[in-house]
């Protein structure tokens, strides 16, 4: 699995970097943030993954497509769009950090000296600009009515479920567990899974009755994918996840495992669990502590139990799929890579 | 001239009040936001005046389309865009209001009350997520290649206008008159314009060199509109503008009747002018001594100079075209409104 989203990766990048080099040359005429942003876009998405652009060629593939040259453009369309996501969610979260590196908003920093006014918020400013430019690019690389219809109502559904997920933090309330694995489908699953997916199947000529059944699995795929990231974040260790465990606790994200701890626990532990959210001084006993109460009142294994479900109505899914058993393979080894990676 | 516009934005907002009910009915299923966003959107959009919409009508009809009908999806697009700019704008700016009523980011923080953390920050970043929904939808507006391709361009080159005119009022350079109509170019007068008059005449079927010539007169109006808009705010009063006079040299906003009075006035009112700029509590009687310089040192004769030098251009580009005597009295009518509304 790693060997085809490394590979596709590789021929991405390259891609995307030719093509932006174009965008650079053309748009630097008119200023130079033209060279800036189409310097920093492709940059800012050569230290992804590139997940959603292999998928797009693993649904292409998949479903008959044989010239993978035709699926590179929607490729880069999806990567463009997941990298103005990223930015401007940095912006929202005041995240700093992103892939290791400084955020799109904090490097934007270093154009200022001291001389400059207000020039956090105007860094800021500029990268809510250039999220925009990434979407406007990724608009671009599409010529397919069909596709485009499907991108722009996609990237609709991940702006409702990102406000939903803001509003949430916001709010006092600790919703239930279908109301949090229904932002999770539309915030992530569906843009990172079903959406590319389903875009490279269209390419390859796919039916209808085929992308229903690619929505879905992206769904049930994507969702483990989130619940995985948030056990990782919450049980793994720093050295593997780059981040410190229990961190989306301390800045209180309200995550499934997050809620059922919450919902499972008895009484003589909910003061400590509801004081712990957002509290950004709690220490490494503490976040052991959460992870003991987790597994002795049965939160961990509910979540664990909702992950199988998932897990295993993918599975069904896949073995039901009218494809070549080559993309059956990888497709499961992806689904096994967002259930079960990082131990 | 009011006539045409009114007629069409009265043509216009049933259309995009029409199919955002739809979108409305869509969205809703996923979550809460899909009611709220495809309502607020379409109030917004129908309280601005419409004249990109309008102008998308015009240079249609302008280059021998017949059924206007074809043109409404296309005015809808354009509308979204703009509507998309202006929440960013306006949280970019911390402007409260817009179009006499409170900004998107204002408004949305009815929706907390005091039972929620950082409501202020929360609304900021939904109405991101709004301004990005509007982009999304103005895209499933397009359906011609050759129009989304420019579309796309337009909207990146208004990003990277906004990037250079954030940029440089949090640095302390007054710029020259050239780099400041060089903005004015990028970030209003091309999408303002140019964009929506090239995209209807591209949809009634003109060619590439009309396609050029409207490129150049738009930016040519789209400059002058944008320098009335300046002078309106430093010469006019608040009964006409909304707005107190001077209120852009409160904000520190660096136009281009403020680099001109800088750099014509002479050493004895060089610090005065110099400490104006952002000096939140300049008084009436300042404004007044600011306005009598700028008429003693010949900025203001300039600014009036520059901005005929753009009328006469654009008079000549209008009789030049090739197009029936009714668009052509619109087009000059909507060039007069530009350079002389207000007064």
């Amino acid at each position: 699995m790693k060997k085809y989203i490394q590979e596709k990766k590789t021929r991405l990048n390259n891609y995307i970097e030719k093509e932006l080099k174009e965008y650079s040359d053309d748009f630097s005429r008119f200023n130079n943030w033209g060279y800036d942003s189409f310097s920093r876009i492709p940059e800012f998405i050569s230290r992804g993954k590139m997940i959603r652009g292999a998928l797009v060629y693993l649904g292409f593939e998949a479903f008959g497509g044989k010239d993978i040259s035709i699926a590179d453009p929607l490729a880069a369309a999806i990567e463009l769009l997941h990298a103005g996501f990223l930015i401007h969610d940095d912006i929202m979260d005041r995240d700093d950090l992103r892939r290791g590196k400084p955020a799109i908003h904090v490097s934007l920093r270093d154009k200022f000296d001291n001389s400059f006014t207000d020039s956090g918020k105007t860094a800021e400013n500029i990268a809510i600009c250039l999220g925009n430019i990434c979407y406007f690019t990724a608009f671009n690389f599409i010529n397919d009515r069909r596709i485009s219809m499907l991108f722009n109502r996609e990237a609709i559904i991940t702006g409702l479920g990102q406000m939903d997920d803001l509003y949430l933090s916001s709010s006092k309330e600790i919703p239930d567990h279908e109301k949090t694995l229904n932002i999770y489908r539309l915030k992530t699953a569906r843009y990172t899974f079903s959406l590319p997916l389903k875009a490279g199947a269209i390419l390859a000529g796919a039916d209808e009755k085929t992308l229903k059944t690619l929505n879905e699995l992206g769904i049930e795929i994507g969702t483990l994918f989130q619940m995985r990231d948030d056990e990782l974040n919450f049980y793994g260790d720093a050295d593997k996840t780059g981040k410190p465990a229990g961190s989306d606790i301390r800045e209180g994200k309200k995550t499934l495992i997050y809620s059922l701890l919450l919902h499972h626990s008895d009484q003589k532990h909910a003061e400590f669990i509801n004081q712990s959210l957002g509290n950004q001084n709690l220490n490494n006993d503490d976040i052991k502590k959460l992870q003991e109460i987790s597994i002795d009142c049965g939160a961990k294994e509910k979540h664990e139990k909702i992950a199988s479900e998932f897990h295993l109505k993918a599975i069904e899914i896949i073995n039901y799929l009218d494809i070549d058993e080559n993309s059956r393979t990888v497709l499961k080894n992806i689904l096994n890579y967002s259930y079960k990676r990082g131990y």
